[in-house]
């Protein structure tokens, strides 16, 4: 893997990852397929829309169909048909946030499945092995997710483990022979120096890339944005940042104007199939009445395969019925609108006037699409 | 409508629909898009798979998103983007199986909703009306469903309030200036003598094709084989006969060996979605453990999508993992599956080879995969 910076607009950056599987522009989004698929998608409905990358869950393919089997089949890509990049986790957010009776000691994690009770345990070199198994393009060490809040000694004890398993991940990796990346995480909570000293660590044991974790938790925003703009600054500046979990398009203007290039969220593809639809106009929610007779397209200015061939008035009906092709519909256009935004914000990038696109779509982004209506009827109160 | 025989073997027959938008080759199969969308698929992969005609349901529209919506909105095809041929049923069906409460006189049927309990009154004429707002290329007239089983006293009675039904259906029809077709039902339980009765009321009334109603809902199959070879030679030979309901494929050989040009059945969209899917080897259970890292397609005598891009283990893990994409790719399958068989059989006809095409594929259809490791294990037994 190798990464390059093309242009750069303050602390704002585009870049190419490349990989043996192709290119990566960056700032780049990666829709989620936990299950290996992209939900609702096949694999060259999600190419076509122009995504470079997905991510996927080892957790859940450890579980089910299992990495051995992967392996035996050829690899994650040959399994999902999908032949470009893709980024796995380690694990240990999904242990952390889906698994039960965790007990984590140096060694490693014990866990059960959410799925069926069954009983495992995962360590660093557990977790490489897994990643390895799977055939991903860049791997993530196994990290201790901290919930929010916790306190700054916890959070200094937890830190001191993760970094141990990273330096343990490391060293498992060098013994491969392996085209895959392999990336550290810097974890620290809400606290500043923590994850500063967290980064010094993760340095010395040197990363193709860094991530930073364990935020959009539960923390306040303002700590999110602190914590990126404290520390994407101090992480290498040739090597790829990545923001885990944050996928809210004005986390990601934040984020991206601090300097990092890689996001992934399930806010797109849930939020699809929730019947929360991003436009032009600000966000619609598909099932509101008004929408009932509404022969327009969802977002008039989007050229997505939905916009170009259905009405307000069918996605509503779609959605109201709990159809399948409401989820595909609805996904497809969310997934289209995430992929222009960020080329629209790489091309600003390019031409150094990333200030200027962040304050042009912050009011779009907070907008609800049907808020003008509401304001109509509050100020016809005022009569 | 225009309906032309094209070739005959037997009673089997070859033919073609001309409609407004577009011909449909007879035998046909229709598949139902109960809300107006085939379940899990886009009009355009229907299309593509080879459809010409699909089928939905007057009962789900008229309750939401309603006709009068769907007439504003420019019919039923521009609202679901399918500009072929749409065959609605008249509600009476859904109204049976579906509704509670109802209450049916000579005047109509009085039912509560299956979604939010309002209540309503379908007459024979408004169950016109709601067809001409939807727009639909053939109509259904409306009809009192009979339960299985149900003496011949009460299904005599029954099939003269059909009569009248049909009667009230056709002078409301004659009033309108429409391109619609309009399809008689031929009601009669299980009792061929009064299937005869009720077609001979309908030859009077004179419609553009006759339908074999209230069959495959509980009887014997050895029933429902009777009434079809009883009853559809006696339909008129020049117009579209249409066996309402059924689409297993083994009844459809039994049907159109007597006749029947039409069919509709949720089977292969159904059976797709809970992970049996037919392949020329046999029925598939997807979830069976022992595709578990089968690497084969599906079916490796099938052309379609899902056969020429995935593998059993991945169909498998999706299934398992209850993912959208399951869904997607095995009823892709199954409607090629149906719609590459209704080809051949066209075909059998034409060259005059049908019982050959019969017992070709009988064994084939009652066949399942795995049945033959099953007799494996069950002779190991033996010694």
């Amino acid at each position: 893997m190798r990464f390059k910076i093309l242009q750069k607009d303050g602390l704002a950056r585009t870049g190419i990852i490349e990989t043996q599987r192709g290119i990566i522009h960056t700032p780049a989004f990666m829709p989620v397929g936990t299950n290996g698929t992209v939900k609702a998608m096949t694999p060259e409905e999600v190419r076509q829309i122009g995504y470079e990358i997905i991510l996927s869950n080892t957790y859940h393919l450890y579980l089910r169909p299992g990495h051995e089997t992967i392996k035996m089949i050829g690899g994650i890509h040959k399994f999902i048909n999908w032949h470009c990049p893709i980024l796995t986790d380690s694990g240990g957010f999904q242990i952390y946030s889906l698994a039960s009776l965790r007990k984590i000691t140096l060694e490693g994690v014990e866990f059960r499945s959410h799925i069926d009770g069954s009983l495992h345990f995962i360590n660093p070199e557990k977790a490489i092995d897994i990643q390895l198994a799977l055939g991903s393009d860049i791997m993530m060490v196994l990290d201790e997710c901290i919930p929010y809040p916790a306190d700054e000694e916890y959070v200094e004890k937890s830190i001191k483990l993760t970094t141990e398993w990273a330096k343990r991940c490391k060293e498992h990796f060098e013994k491969q022979d392996t085209y895959q990346a392999l990336f550290g995480i810097i974890q620290g909570g809400v606290f500043s120096d923590l994850r500063i000293r967290a980064l010094e660590e993760l340095l010395k044991i040197d990363f193709h890339g860094y991530a930073i974790g364990g935020l959009s938790v539960g923390e306040p925003k303002t700590d999110m944005y602190k914590i990126v703009k404290d520390i994407s600054p101090l992480m290498p500046e040739d090597k790829p940042h990545y923001l885990m979990g944050v996928g809210d398009l004005i986390d990601v203007l934040h984020a991206v104007e601090h300097g990092i290039d890689m996001f992934d969220c399930v806010i797109p593809t849930r939020n699809a199939r929730n019947g929360t639809l991003f436009t032009s106009q600000g966000r619609i929610s598909i099932k509101r009445s008004e929408f009932k007779e509404d022969l327009s397209p969802l977002d008039p200015d989007c050229d997505c395969y939905t916009c170009k061939n259905y009405s307000r008035a069918f996605l509503r009906h779609l959605y109201t019925c709990r159809e399948i092709l409401s989820m595909r519909l609805n996904t497809i256009h969310n997934l289209y609108f995430y992929c222009r935004f960020f080329e629209k914000m790489r091309q600003a990038i390019a031409e150094r006037r990333f200030q200027e696109f962040k304050k042009e779509w912050l009011p779009v982004l907070e907008k609800n699409f049907y808020q003008e209506s509401n304001d109509f009827h509050h100020s016809l109160e005022n009569y």
